[in-house]
């Protein structure tokens, strides 16, 4: 069950000038399903994407980084759910390159200027002639408005599909920023997650737009974690097809750059969120915040550590305000010169545990009533630095259910 | 259901003549549990502990450590379950000293001669008054064979009591060596398990002790893992009573040395693997190993990658042949210049993936008959380092089963 998330309404999705999507079924794992998506891009489109830091990524995430490399124009992208194409080694790259080529071919375009992406069970044979016989009912499917169907076509164990949008005034041009993204399990994204695919009209030049992918996953899909096991496939794309009437932006510090920034970081922000709400098995959904810090990294290394513990996330789960759990994972972070006497622990307003001990105004009954909620936020200050120089750091995630074991033994079955 | 693990045969535990160990009910956290454990150690025993690294460490680990390093001869121990005393602030420390001076007074020695342990729930403070007022009732209760009444007395989530024991000969000595255990979730020791417990009658000195403890600890108790959740509680002490006739050991390296090495390490990993066989809601014993590292560090981190992975482990409950999930878990396990082309993955005899992708030969039943077993080896060779320079490293671990959930979803109901 979802956690506070319903399905996009097709509606609210704005198209993007100068994207085009189709779907078709191509069999890839099972019959009757639409598993095949194809993007193609205007002329004159810039596209910045950020992908796994897995070393045993898979052959469609070298293939991308390999064409992103090579600097032509991206055109289009072809993206297959049911296999993941990964730990395939060189024959599953071949593989995903014939993708590549018999798209490249249909629309007139080399190769390089095509991006593959795979989702679905690792370690198996990617079948790439299905795909490439329904290439041709994809590319004759395609309309700027088909983002919803996208959603749909790239989910796995994916509950409801994700999609976000915005539009926002730009040197007096309406632009509009729209995304997709699947989940839902093998999620601890290192760059980017495992699908997420946002596109807007805005004019922004190829540097910018890199520096906004990063930026963007960087405090969006790279703060989610459902399980800490990070794919093998996570890619985030950003798409720009300039199509819009202002003037280009080359930075992000211009008025018109922060108006970018904030939407698609928002666009971002509710995907990556979609994720976790939609996490294997979820009930609740976990924002931990860890302020105090001396630096970011360590901040995050303790938000980390509470959110993979299976100890804190049955605790959720069960509604049992069980939580020495959290300051246990804040010890074992690995902060080495921790001092835990200073530590602040809040559950939302609640004031948990102080100085390293029980807070002495705490009732369990207090604790009780947060954990019942379906939206909680777990705060932990470290004191380790104060006013401008603490650092601080957030991620969401989502608790640890018996839908998750249930869900992780059947699924190829 | 523990994975091939029966209870000891109290019979099969052999005393050590200089360790008495008395029970109690002491009423921690339920009446007519006999939850307080009080060893006694005869005049001239050598005592050595190693301890949780979790910086939240309970308050009795803290004055075990300052007990140990103040110098005087331990000659106690105070045992309870139902309440870890972490998380307690100075509180905490006062409630645990307590309990040692109490100790202290009855045996006529001093607080520092006493070490306190404590297991349960985290955050609640401790009962410190029923404690001690069942010492009386422990200290009468002393034997030297009631090592398997004390393996029952620490027990919490655990369902089989743990204990292990071995006789060797040393230089024309019979020396004994007994040990007991708990387990079964916030388990990842990092120097040590919460609780282990380890004595001997050999003749050897504290520095070789010292030594052997620390050695014992890091092939046994720190190399298994249940759910990676690392305890404010672990420890782990190693006793000599110092009774056997035979000459003192001072270095581990003589013939001597060796036979009592090999005896401890024996007892400590039968111990720790006990801890795994009935780790929370475990029904598979998984072997970890991974060959051709050039460190055993970054052979630990691949391997604890995989142990700690919910997706493998759910793979492991389910009997599902999802090897590719350890892949990625081998991708993502943190050695940056990782060449995924280079690694071999068997399950026991079965070679699934080979040069980064699955082996030719491999066949979904032959991966299907391993992971139906109750015991089962993975294998991962890295090929980063070959025959003498090679590293390994070896982790015990197990599934991740609804009984996981369960149980630490209603633990403290």
């Amino acid at each position: 069950m979802p956690v506070n998330l319903v399905a996009p309404n097709p509606a609210d999705l704005h198209p993007v000038p100068g994207v085009e999507i189709g779907i078709a079924m191509a069999g890839v794992r099972k019959a009757n399903r639409r598993d095949l998506t194809v993007f193609t891009l205007a002329e004159g489109s810039a596209v910045a994407g950020v992908f796994t830091q897995n070393r045993f990524c898979a052959a469609p995430v070298q293939i991308c980084r390999e064409h992103l490399a090579a600097g032509a124009a991206i055109r289009a992208m072809v993206i297959n759910t049911g296999n993941a194409n990964a730990g395939t080694g060189a024959d599953g790259l071949a593989r995903a390159q014939r993708s590549c080529e018999a798209l490249a071919g249909a629309l007139g375009i080399s190769a390089t200027q095509v991006l593959p992406f795979s989702t679905g069970v690792i370690m198996e044979t990617l079948p790439v002639d299905r795909i490439v016989a329904g290439l041709p009912a994809a590319l004759a499917d395609r309309q700027a408005a088909h983002w919803h169907a996208a959603a749909e076509a790239i989910m796995t164990t994916d509950t409801v599909a994700k999609a976000a949008s915005r539009q926002v005034s730009i040197g007096g041009a309406t632009v509009s920023v729209t995304g997709i993204a699947k989940g839902a399990g093998m999620i601890r994204p290192n760059m980017a997650t495992m699908l997420g695919f946002v596109a807007t009209d805005a004019k922004v030049s190829q540097r910018v737009l890199q520096h906004l992918a990063r930026e963007a996953a960087d405090r969006s899909f790279n703060r989610i974690t459902v399980d800490g096991d990070t794919s093998t496939n996570d890619s985030f794309v950003l798409i720009a097809s300039r199509q819009a009437s202002h003037a280009e932006i080359t930075e992000l510090e211009s008025p018109e750059g922060a108006a970018l920034r904030e939407a698609v970081i928002a666009v971002a922000q509710q995907l990556a969120q979609a994720i976790v709400r939609d996490g294997e098995g979820a009930t609740k959904f976990i924002t931990v915040r860890v302020d105090g810090g001396r630096t970011k990294d360590e901040c995050r290394l303790v938000a980390y550590a509470i959110a993979h513990s299976p100890l804190v996330k049955t605790a959720f789960f069960a509604s049992d305000p069980n939580l020495g759990r959290i300051l246990a994972a804040v010890g074992y972070a690995g902060i080495a010169d921790l001092d835990p006497s200073l530590i602040d622990l809040h559950l939302d307003d609640v004031h948990v545990a102080t100085k390293g001990g029980r807070h002495p105004a705490y009732q369990e009954a207090d604790g009780q009533r947060v954990m019942k909620q379906a939206e909680i936020t777990v705060r932990v200050d470290l004191h380790r630095a104060n006013g401008p120089n603490a650092a601080h750091a957030t991620v969401w995630t989502c608790d640890f259910s018996h839908d998750y074991v249930t869900i992780n033994a059947d699924y190829r079955s």
